[in-house]
This record gives structure tokens, C-alpha cells and sequence, in this order.
């Protein structure tokens, strides 16, 4: 069973890696972006065909490894592909 | 207008921060993890309004700056949110 999982930056959270796209894409020529944040993705192949059982194995991946909880969200989504 | 953009290695593609978390998830007693991949995920804010002109934005960002087309795949999805 397959997890996407994605990991931002809370709202307030300064983000200096955003602020260097946005720059980067300006000197490109890219007009009209007005602000950028960038976050992880992570996939995860899980041997787990219960469902129920894969979300708890993922909440406790978010919260104890991919995430920091004090700046950051997770979300994750599970599919067969 | 805000997308979001999705930037994942290419199958066959080495990724040891992959590797890393996979073996930092079974240090944590977390198991059942075959694999792991590590992608990044960048939201951005565009001006533009009109779809198809903001398509034709993104895809030029994805070539020119966020992904690496010979090892990375990209993909984005536009929302009003």
C-alpha cells in the first residue's frame, strides 16, 4: 500500500527557501508570483494492507520523524497505486 | 490563483534521503516500510487569473528552475484555494 505524504510550513512560519524561488523565478523573467512556499513529499511503500492500521503507522511517521509539529503540518493520503 | 507543485525523483533514481528515513522509521520501531522517496512540494501564489496562462507560467518554472527534468518528474495542480 502506498502513502503520499506532505509536509508544509505553518502559516507565519518564516520560509527563507520559498522566498529564494520566488526571487530566482523574478530574475527568470517569471513575473506574477506573488509568493512561494516550499514543503516535502514523501512516498512511502507499507507492507500494511489494513487501512486503519496504515493511517496509524503513518500518524506516528508524521508526528515522531517527517513532521516537526511545532512549525510544520502533515497530511497524507493512501492509495493502491 | 494558488498551485501546487509536486517534484519526485524518477524511478531508478538513487535516493539515499529516502534510504535515510526508511532506516531512521526501523530505528523508531516503526515497520513494515519497504521504500521510501523524498520529493519536494512548492506551493505557489500566482497574480494570474486566467488558467491556461498560468499553466503556461508553471511549466515553464517546473523546466526552468524547480525540477531537474533529467532525473526529476514533475506535476501541478491549480485551485482557487
Amino acid at each position: 500500500m502506498k502513502a503520499r505524504v506532505t509536509v508544509t510550513l505553518k502559516n507565519g512560519v518564516l520560509d527563507p527557501q520559498g522566498k529564494a524561488i520566488a526571487n530566482a523565478l523574478g530574475s527568470l523573467g517569471i513575473e506574477g508570483v506573488s509568493d512561494v512556499r516550499q514543503g516535502k513529499f514523501i512516498e512511502v511503500e507499507l507492507n500494511e494492507t489494513d487501512p486503519a492500521r496504515a493511517r496509524a503507522a503513518l500518524e506516528r511517521m508524521c508526528k515522531e520523524l517527517l513532521a516537526n509539529p511545532v512549525i510544520e503540518n502533515y497530511r497524507y493520503e493512501l492509495g493502491d497505486a
